[in-house]
């Protein structure tokens, strides 16, 4: 009896001992960051902010934050993940443009040379973008999007793309929904592309998915009404189009801004400008190891004048390499495979 | 003793009797709408929607409903009230504008004669509108849409504007979001415009406010970002422009739609195309006395071929004068006074 009841209560201290470890996991908000400066200023903002009776109250309808995607919240090297897109599609639809064979920048990136593709700068781009985005209905762009994002694979990494999502960030994402917030994704890819995934990814539902667009056309076909995509740009949000594009979707500003290039430079400033406590932030791509170390002279996520302005404006920069302790969501579960 | 006891009793009584009947109100939903084909409509998509486990059940994320403004949730007689507001800028702004004296579409509008002012068709709207809406901060503008709706009334029936919306539409916006709906307006009117008031007036928040729009510029203003608003069309969100906004904006496709007019139709045929239960109504302007009486041949609000498909297709039809109990929220108020 008594072995038992030693047993017991062994069995029972264990329990308890596991139930105190959980409730202190799911107390400790952000398990991915690093003790340090970063993690500090997110915990002490969203305190600040959510604290009832503090000055820098901000009721919870207000509580607006955004986020840039490429390079903020999923990773964007070699080259932004849509482009690969972009042109894993120029290959599937290869055998219907037999003309393009001949003429760039197709034919060059059949070949498998992107790079000369790309010579023909923001022209060439565009030209790949219509002819694998446009000219299709907007439910038949959904259903193709959904099954690259579900199967295609990074060129050096070799894993999903949805793989490549950074988990502190996914943390930060969640705590600032548990505190009230509305997360919104404000970025220069495009809106549909991001919509197809973003919310079983993110858990960012496409009401609060801002990008690029291009036209639509609303038509009737067959007695059905569709809505199809045209060859002709419709918004750029990058730059001064963030601020433009949040003003326009959102209709009040941030009081939390995250990106990670000068492309989010005037998102940053505008949310920045507001009234009460502010947090805005860049990630800084810092980790040459683990994932890719980038900012001043990189063509992809080019971080120079921002990162200046943050340092003159002492804005919090998340230093990738020492503020996280680890990259991407399925690095634990791999090492327990 | 005794007659304090039956005295107590009869207070206890009254005061049981006074919970239930505000347990019964409190669960009867749509108070203002009469028993009836469109009341019953309402309730039974709403059940079928909500209802677990049924083959119809809609998630709640999914739940989006659209409403058109004008017409739908506040009245649009005798002329669209932005227009209104739009003409008293003309007036305030005229000290600042010697030339307007002499200058269509002004000088007609200057001397109250609206008509021959808006003689000169959408152009001489636009001017309006451009003169009236353009040329300051986005914030400056907020700051003239809030003062003007606080203060403004009707010139016939000589209410604040925020007092001619619909208390049945009221109580509608209402019972959808307790069953779970986000409701967004998608309306022909200014998003800026309407973003300064609705949120107030309707519990409906700015990131959920989906309309027309002139172009706005990023600047810094000696150091301060600014949004300016420029003297150009952005988008008209009417008609075929209804889905496209609809895409654009929300990302998918609403299950239930409300309008009152020809403009609203393509939004309805979007909403009814999707795959599972819809609602899609017209409030129909049936009710001469107690509001305005209009439809086929009126130049606002023209509800003549989308009638035409609401029959054909046997999409609801609200009737104001025989589905309505009243048509805006004080008057209860107004009588008890």
């Amino acid at each position: 009896m008594k072995s038992t009841i030693k047993f017991s209560f062994v069995g029972f201290a264990n329990l308890l001992l596991a139930v105190v470890m959980v409730a202190a996991q799911a107390a400790e908000p952000l398990p991915s960051w690093n003790d340090g400066a970063a993690r500090s200023a997110i915990v002490k903002f969203v305190d600040t902010v959510t604290t009832q009776g503090s000055p820098d109250f901000v009721p919870e309808p207000a509580r607006i934050a955004v986020f840039d995607n490429d390079g903020t919240l999923w990773a964007e090297q070699p080259m932004y993940f849509q482009l690969l897109f972009a042109i894993d599609r120029v290959k599937a639809l290869a055998p219907n443009h037999p003309e393009w064979k001949h003429k760039e920048p197709f034919a060059s990136l059949l070949k498998g040379d992107v790079k000369t593709a790309l010579a023909g700068g923001e022209h060439a781009a565009l030209e790949i973008v219509m002819a694998t985005h446009a000219g299709i209905t907007t439910a038949e762009f959904e259903k193709i999007a959904r099954g690259w994002i579900a199967n295609a694979r990074h060129p050096t990494t070799q894993r999903l793309y949805a793989e490549m999502i950074y988990q502190p960030m996914l943390e930060l994402l969640d705590y600032f929904r548990t505190n009230g917030f509305k997360t919104f994704i404000v970025s220069g890819g495009g809106v549909e592309f991001m919509r197809a995934w973003v919310n079983e990814v993110y858990g960012i539902p496409p009401e609060q998915v801002i990008g690029s667009s291009i036209k639509t056309e609303f038509r009737i076909n067959n007695g059905v009404p569709v809505l199809t995509r045209l060859p002709e740009v419709n918004f750029i949000d990058d730059r001064e189009g963030k601020p433009v594009a949040i003003n326009q979707h959102i209709g009040r500003r941030p009081i939390a801004a995250f990106g990670n290039s000068d492309g989010d430079l005037q998102m940053l400033q505008w949310t920045a400008a507001g009234d009460s406590a502010r947090l805005v932030a860049y990630v800084h791509h810092t980790d040459g190891d683990r994932e890719w170390a980038y900012d001043r002279k990189s063509s992809i996520g080019q971080l120079d004048e921002g990162l200046d302005e943050a340092q003159a404006k002492d804005w919090l920069v998340i230093d990738m390499k020492k503020d996280w302790k680890q990259i991407y969501p399925d690095e634990t579960k791999q090492a327990m495979q």
